[in-house]
C-alpha cells in the first residue's frame, strides 16, 4: 500500500509479532473521513460531529459521563505500520524520532484525543474534535484529566 | 487477589478473551510506588522523578523529544481487571460507569499521563507527574498535544 511506503532517510526495525497484551475493541468511531488524505492534522473542538458507537454491552459503563464537557478518547490506528524508528513528516529527508511525533505510525498505534462531548444517545457518544478515519476501532473513553469540568454537578 | 475484589453494587460482564489487536511493550516505568495503596491518585508535575526505561532498540525513536517540556506517556495497567461496567470509587455502594472514571479498571487498561520532561539519559526518559506502580509496562511516548511547547526550537 502506498500509505505504507517509506520516505527518504526513514529507519525501520525488524520486530517479532506483538503479543505482550491484548486489546478488545469496544466499538467503532464514525467520522466524515474515509481516506487518510482527508483527515485533519489535528482535531478541532468546533469540527464536525463524530460518533463513538459502542457495542451495546458497554452501555451501562457510560453512566455519569454526561456530566463532563471534555472527554478523552482512545482508539486503535489499525492501518498504521509499527516498525519505524525515525520518520520524515514533510517527506523532505529530514527525520525525527517516532516518539517526538504524534504521527499514527508508532510501535503501538494508539490515538488519544481530547474532545468536546455534545450528547449521549443510547450507546452512541457524539463528540467534536476527532481527526481519525471513519470506522476506527474504539478502545476507551475517560473524563478529561486536566479539565475534569462537570457540565452539571455529577450525580451522587 | 484482594485488589480484584468487587464492591457493593458494582456490575461486571462475562467477556471472551481479548484478541482484537496486540500490544508490544517498549520498556517499563520505574516509579517509587510498589503497592497500589502508595500510588498518588493523580500524578503531580512537581512529584518525584520517574524513569521511562526503553528497550535499547527504541533509542533512535527518541530523537527530537528533548525539545518538548511536556510529553504524554501511555502504559499498560497490567494488574487491573477488565470486566467492570460500573464501579464504586468510594466503596459506599454508589456506583458510576467505568467510562466516567479514570480508574485503572477498564476494558482496555491503558493509562495516559501528561508529564514534565526532565531529561533524557540514553534510553531512559526522566519525567515528573506519573502515578503508576513501579515496573508498569510502557506503551508509547508522544509530545503533548495541547501544549506542544518546545523547550528549545525543534531541530530541522
Amino acid at each position: 500500500m502506498a500509505e505504507d511506503a517509506m520516505r527518504k532517510n526513514e529507519r525501520r526495525i525488524d520486530l517479532p509479532r506483538a503479543a505482550d497484551a491484548h486489546l478488545r475493541f469496544i466499538g467503532q468511531i464514525r467520522t466524515p473521513w474515509t481516506d487518510r488524505s482527508q483527515c485533519p492534522r489535528q482535531g478541532a473542538l468546533d469540527g464536525p460531529e463524530c460518533r463513538l458507537v459502542l457495542d451495546p454491552i458497554w452501555e451501562p459503563a457510560l453512566a455519569g459521563l454526561e456530566a463532563y464537557a471534555r472527554i478523552e478518547v482512545l482508539y486503535w490506528l489499525d492501518r498504521s505500520r509499527r516498525d519505524l524508528l525515525t520518520q520524515s513528516p514533510k517527506s523532505d529527508g529530514a527525520t525525527t524520532g517516532t516518539f517526538s511525533l504524534r504521527s499514527p505510525v508508532r510501535p503501538n498505534p494508539i490515538g488519544t484525543s481530547l474532545v468536546r462531548l455534545e450528547r449521549i444517545e443510547g450507546c452512541d457518544v457524539v463528540v467534536r474534535g476527532l481527526d481519525c478515519l471513519d470506522r476506527t476501532p474504539l478502545l476507551d473513553i475517560k473524563p478529561d484529566r486536566c479539565a475534569y469540568t462537570p457540565q452539571v454537578p455529577p450525580k451522587a
